[in-house]
């Protein structure tokens, strides 16, 4: 392991946001030269005057050209894009690739493909990935948060000793798997809630349609569990349509669960349905104390109502 | 209408947790003396010792013997047990009863059968009810938020009048509805997300028990989707239980919102998948804007993640 040793001579950031834009700023130090690659001219403009980055472009070619670590921070769809038609082409060798998607398998599938002596590796910070842009951005988000290190066939052992200690500098829990792993657990914890709270929601709305009561009494519980739904849709729909076989199968588990206790519900069975929702609460309490808490520990927040 | 005129001889409050107590601190300047009725002594003993009630018992039949103003706070099958099967006895005429559980039905209807005399009526302040008990409890806690007064069959016009200066005084909002309306809506804003989230901590805990980085992983999207399933198992019970009929109905629609999407996923739809989740993002967000973030500007946040 290099510990905290991450160093790069030319630091490139693809299409920052959030994560991209708190990258930038937590690796500052670590980086001689950073640069940025965005469509958007605000968000170059941004990251200039703000100094989280010292050149901006909008070209991919001369953002990379240089660049002894890319890490590409666009939408999934659009790092996927990259990898299959252009990138390969324009970096030097010996260059690190990492990207953030949240999705990694097919991505991780396209870094193969890159030209052999680019070293390559999926990344992705367990966050909470808001639609809130650069301006944004956190120096300390990825603090005690797990960072998801996916390796490639085009992952060398210097490749992979490099991405651990970036992994480290940001201070953030280092946690390896393999892409299909990875993308069935965000399935699971991430998808999965999106699409409950985008279908309760257009549950909600249908019946405020004829009685809009359905807005005006809902609360905090209504707030907490439809937060997901106000996602970027861009965002999400690459993430399902790269992800659709994982989301569906964590679908199909969670109908059989819910059956469960309709069936103890309609059939008036509240004894049943009480002694199974107890087993849930306490895994509930059980994650916050043994994973949640610790991490929020520092006061930071990531995710906040919106 | 009599404005914020509410004003009591003797109110007496029956099991009172976090919404009990609270209505005792925001009542106390408009009541010359508040009992409390509880079976837990350390609840009574706390009431007593901050001063939010001047007199605590465990006997409900001393408690509201000298009442004019009773508030119901016990969960809700407490309260059918009571209306049911014994404070109609021990009540004085004229007496106002005030229920706050989370279902309405079943209650109005039990109030419907107390003696001549006793004023009914239902109310359920949508604050977030969490098992906080009345060590949360807080004076502001009604501000801005929807107060549902439902009638009953007990509500006379003096009743009426009584309950709706009650709500004024706690700086609620008023909304009057039948109950069987209430119901439906609660079923679709609260005890369907309920359900849902019940049913996603379900789901990754059987995915967890093979491996345990579903739990490691878990971010921001997965606490705030997956908070209700830490509702008390008492509360969630009786609620469910007292409203099966209308949770089954929304459960049965949400369904169909679920398996629309899921149809979309499965066969490779994604454009007519980020369609339809367009206008539901949009709805999220106007409800954000239109009811919840105005209610919170006086900076009081009912629901934290816990």
């Amino acid at each position: 392991m290099t510990g905290s040793g991450f160093r790069t001579r030319h630091l490139t950031i693809v299409g920052p946001g959030l994560i991209g834009g708190s990258l930038a700023m937590a690796l500052r130090d670590r980086a001689d030269t950073i640069t940025i690659v965005d469509i958007n001219p605000d968000t170059c403009a941004y990251a200039l005057e703000k100094g989280i980055a010292d050149y901006a472009t909008d070209d991919l070619k001369a953002g990379v050209a240089e660049a002894e670590t890319v890490i590409l921070a666009a939408p999934v769809r659009s790092i996927l894009d990259m990898l299959r038609n252009r990138i390969g082409s324009y970096l030097r060798s010996n260059t690190l690739v990492m990207d953030v998607g949240s999705t990694k398998h097919d991505i991780c599938e396209a870094m193969a493909l890159l030209p052999v002596g680019v070293g390559a590796i999926g990344g992705h910070p367990m966050t909470g990935k808001e639609n809130s842009g650069i301006w944004a951005a956190d120096a300390a988000l990825f603090q005690a948060r797990p960072f998801v290190l996916c390796p490639t066939r085009r992952t060398t052992p210097a490749t992979h000793l490099r991405a651990r200690s970036l992994v480290e500098a940001l201070g953030a829990e280092l946690i390896e798997m393999e892409s299909v792993r990875h993308d069935r657990i965000v399935a699971g914890i991430s998808h999965l809630p999106y699409m409950l709270s985008a279908s309760l929601v257009a549950t909600v709305a249908r019946e405020a349609q004829h009685d809009d009561a359905f807005w005006r009494l809902a609360a905090g519980g209504f707030r907490d569990t439809s937060r997901l739904a106000a996602s970027d849709i861009k965002m999400m729909g690459d993430i399902l349509s790269t992800n659709a076989r994982a989301v569906a199968t964590l679908l199909a588990m969670f109908r059989v669960q819910l059956a469960m206790m309709e069936t103890q519900l309609i059939s008036g069975e509240y004894d049943k349905l009480v002694e199974s929702l107890l087993p849930v609460r306490e895994a509930r309490l059980n994650w916050m104390e043994t994973y949640e808490q610790k991490r929020n520990g520092n006061g930071h927040t990531p995710n906040t109502p919106r």
